[in-house]
């Protein structure tokens, strides 16, 4: 089937986030200049530079992360493990500004090392970030916001031999819908010459 | 543990595609201004907003995508299906500017709907573009490229009563490291109020 956006999709769900998949998760933590910090998931995020590596993610609205990182400068993404799925989905709701989600969903947080920010105490991965670039996108209220990582924190028994290993702990994605996965088994494909 | 980018992560290998993932591919076709059709594989790939539907990706190098798409500012986003993994493999190569990956990897092409762009016939979707920006990203010669998704196509075969369900034909995903997976299972969680 074909469909022009701008006609609707004619189909019993919007389609996009399915065919846009699977996308990684970024829980991104951030803290309103008032101290109270903010954790919310966002899978419109992914790596988009190697050096220096820089991520970006997208909102839609205005949102407490967007404030937050306005004020101070400042996030960390951190990565979601299937075992955090249900905590990951309490954050994803709509709290007022002055609640932080860490205490609503019971979510232990520390300090960054190189941004003033918290981050996801027990999370596979952490990347500290310095705003560098908010990006308007079209359409009413859509911003990318573009970081470079600062730091990152990788949980130890994530590392197999130094390699991240992101079936040993069942790295959570996100699907069309309401739907999400668990990555269980690689493959490897040689780049060729 | 801990690393700062700057000072090096200390591990065997680059840990940073590996942390954010899984990723979704671009298959990214593109037509430079003699005509010669390009497609290239890019996993710094997703959606960034929904109204009006836009999408983004990151390259690093002026590569050939990047040139067709300042020549002709449109481009498409093919999705890869787990059959398709050798063919899409075969077009992350290198190769002259003046040869069509298509022909190089034997794929068989369709012309886009809404913009003068080639496509992969067989594709399990597929996301027509205009351009909509380049943002120079940090580093050198670090380039997001942004557009706006003005045609989609879907096979048949992989809408189940209007959904896109990626298990049907097997998503492919790119992973760290050389390392890609599948979507073989998903599971749903329902947001909270």
């Amino acid at each position: 089937m074909f469909y022009r956006p701008e006609d609707g999709h004619g189909l019993p769900r919007n389609p996009f986030n399915a065919l846009v998949s699977p996308r990684p998760i970024g829980w991104i933590s951030s803290r309103a200049e008032t101290g109270v910090d903010n954790l919310a998931p966002y899978s419109f995020f992914n790596a988009v530079a190697y050096t220096p590596p820089q991520v970006m993610f997208a909102s839609t609205g205005t949102k407490d992360s967007l404030k937050n990182i306005l004020e101070t400068g400042v996030f960390c993404c951190n990565i979601v493990e299937y075992a955090m799925r249900d905590a990951m989905n309490q954050t994803s709701g709509s709290h007022d500004r002055s609640l932080s989600e860490f205490d609503i969903a019971g979510i232990e947080k520390e300090e960054c090392e190189t941004v003033p920010c918290a981050r996801v105490a027990g999370a596979p991965a952490a990347l500290e970030c310095r705003l560098t670039e908010v990006v308007a996108l079209r359409g009413a209220d859509n911003h990318l916001v573009l970081g470079e990582v600062t730091g990152v924190h990788i949980r130890e028994d994530c590392l197999v031999d130094g390699i991240f290993d992101v079936t040993r702990f069942g790295m959570l994605t996100r699907l069309g819908y309401q739907d999400y996965g668990v990555i269980r088994e690689t493959f490897t494909l040689t780049r060729p010459k």
